[in-house]
């Protein structure tokens, strides 16, 4: 039977970011973290490395917009950021589909491991804390974490907003992502890869499923994944060394 | 304890887009169904409206690229598809932030209803439907649906590909959407919202939540929202009108 009643609904709100006085993009969001959302969004989009590279940003909420003055101009050519660009880097050859991919994404060079346990208990930790969020149902979390913890969650409608929120922090806040853990609610596609390379963090943990691309990329690029973190269970896609079965080694008979 | 075993991946494919050969776009999809994906795109993103806009298109799944050409040339300015962009139409001032919304997003003039029973049915159909796809817990399913079953299912790793593919299977076959429902197994933000009154459906129905935006979307386009259809429960969001609750109605006291 149909009846009236209230009910909790994710918000969805436009930042437009302004680049040099040009309009560069609209995201949809929730409006939260939004300074550290434009920050990771421009770093993501291959615009900054550092939180050196900006001059002056002024979000108004009450317009929408974010205005970004950067110190060089005409860093990317008009048009460059929806190209397919197909670059060579790091020894290896790979075809990213963006020019700003080829020019950020990094091999990741950190080896710290963490154990499965420790997997499960950030997937759960990350679950924990979103619970707030979880109430409209429509929110992706994303976490920056060590391997004793939660350092920063971070939630968004956009699975990428999520992620670019963590990012434009550590930026703002000169956080080192070596040997950092990310832990998300979302799939792991090529771009979620291609984000957690650009950051610099090594492992990827999701309770979601990835796409084959998104393991190629996360093969080529160093980076451990690990999917479909639900209950006791998980999948290690790629880079399994770094992650430690202690079932295993406290028999002393390592796989 | 870890061991190695074999698991199906969601496919991740990249499908660059050139019209009257210029670089429009690059989608990471499923790679299936193709042509109808890129009428689609096309359309969602107001290039075109007909099937008859189009003079021809060649998918080369080879190299990635679907090489489009148009009647009309210099259709959109290049970079407006980008822009954010305010419009009024059908005598309401609304916002929406992409100009090809204002030129394709129409307000919906059908009042069919269906009953809550079917709005189970057609869930439940979509997710039999989709099993074959479920198995790598990567893709989201769109279907396009009357009120007595699903005429059409269609499955991508992007939600809004899933749509479009949809969407270019109807332009394809000049299937009109007029008294269609679309059932999603993703969730229902603006963009889902727009593309629904872009193609004409009144009604959608989603196993997950909306966002705030997509609601006053709806609401302002005359779009039927139901969400979280779960079991033997849903919510009727917007336009409640045409949803009947038959439990109610056999007792005659409609709500």
């Amino acid at each position: 039977m149909l009846f009236r009643s209230q009910d909790r609904i994710a918000t969805e709100w436009p930042l437009t970011i302004k680049v040099n006085g040009e309009e560069f993009a609209t995201l949809v969001c929730t409006p939260s973290d939004l300074l550290e959302l434009t920050y990771g969004f421009l770093a993501s989009e291959g615009w900054i490395r550092t939180s050196n590279d900006v001059s002056r940003v002024d979000v108004d909420e009450g317009t929408g917009f974010a205005h970004v003055e950067l110190h060089r101009k005409n860093h990317m050519r008009s048009g460059d950021h929806s190209k397919r660009w197909i670059g060579s880097c790091c020894g290896k050859s790979r075809q990213f589909y963006l020019r700003s991919d080829v020019q950020t994404a990094r091999t990741i060079m950190t080896s710290v491991p963490i154990t499965v346990e420790t997997c499960f208990q950030l997937m759960n930790a990350l679950q924990r804390e979103s619970a707030d969020f979880e109430q409209t149902g429509g929110v992706h979390n994303a976490a920056l974490c060590g391997s004793d913890g939660l350092f920063l969650v971070r939630s968004d409608i956009g699975r990428h907003n999520a992620l670019d929120k963590l990012y434009g922090y550590c930026l703002l806040h000169r956080i080192s992502m070596r040997d950092k853990v990310i832990a998300f609610s979302g799939r792991m596609s090529s771009e979620v890869v291609l984000k957690a390379a650009k950051m610099g963090a090594g492992i990827l943990l999701s309770k979601s499923a990835p796409t084959d691309l998104a393991l190629k990329l996360a093969n080529d690029l160093n980076i451990t994944t690990v999917g479909f973190i639900r209950g006791n269970r998980l999948n290690v896609y790629t880079h399994p060394e770094r992650i430690l079965d202690t079932a295993v080694m406290t028999k002393e008979e390592p796989l």
